[in-house]
């Protein structure tokens, strides 16, 4: 059975809308997801960088991610015919780890803890699919890299790309198993 | 540069050494090393599994362990020829997540948070070499794998063995680089 690791931020979890939502109630601004087209909010915003970092630094912030649309019902659908890890470069904010956690157990009860990996770089993964939206995990990874589009990775090449978990389901169901 | 990936607990970590001790403090008991050779404390007391499962459910009792001898400067050593990742099978213990970080950053500096790793089953983990105390983690690995020896794996063959972390420098830079 082919095993295919999935990032959790901007893949599963709705990180950087829920950033976007927060930073403009709490600041008063009005950034627009087309404004984060090719860059971070922060890149947006720079002055506004220690307070984009605080919301990171916050427990409370992972806990409460939306779930990306129809990740839920594809993954569970990929289970049955792939090992799925989740694998989330939660090393990055030591605050995010029990959140994150906890978020996976509410949200995807099907993943066990067995298959949940918190990591840093990921050339640690040992899979042979890796969908993420970053670009830089993609080339550490040493199996096929699947690029999952984000506004920030807009203009990325040389990965195949998938623009949502319909295109997921498409890429690794709808042909016979092990096509990519 | 070939990449060890090492384990924490019974690896550098001396968490059934520490268990041992608590327990028997705690509960007026007087468990000996030696009862522990090719068990748990569980098993070697089963009438308090309770009792010992609630130190893994303590935040503080994973940021208090003892570090095991000579792991320190060895793994420095190592880092100088080796590409060094700690893989830890924290999954089983949620509790246990920022304590193992917080031990880790004060007890092995050079290891980056790029280089940390909280897994459940290692067969995740994509490195050359792993070192483990435990069996069933050595035999998922799909590099070649390295068992630490510690009371409760003192029976099990099949795997190189070391039973302390001068045997890992013997083993690893005693001799050229790549010979195991």
């Amino acid at each position: 059975m082919k095993r295919i690791a999935i990032d959790m931020d901007e893949v599963i979890a709705n990180t950087a809308i829920s950033l976007l939502k927060l930073f403009n109630q709490q600041y008063g601004q009005d950034v627009t997801e087309e404004e984060l087209e090719g860059k971070s909010l922060i890149q947006a915003r720079p002055h506004f960088r220690n307070e984009i970092k605080s919301f990171y630094t916050s427990e409370t912030f992972f806990r409460g991610l939306d779930v990306i649309s129809d990740s839920q019902t594809v993954i569970l659908e990929l289970q049955e015919r792939y090992e799925i890890f989740i694998a989330t470069a939660a090393m990055e904010v030591p605050a995010s780890f029990k959140a994150k956690y906890e978020w996976l157990k509410e949200h995807f009860p099907s993943i066990p803890d067995s298959h949940i990996v918190f990591c840093g770089d990921k050339s640690i993964i040992h899979a042979d699919y890796l969908i993420d939206d970053n670009v830089n995990q993609l080339h550490s990874f040493r199996g096929k890299g699947i690029l999952y589009s984000t506004p920030h990775n807009r203009f990325a090449t040389g990965f195949t790309r998938v623009d949502s978990w319909l295109d997921v389901r498409k890429l690794f169901l709808n042909k016979a198993v092990e096509v990519i």
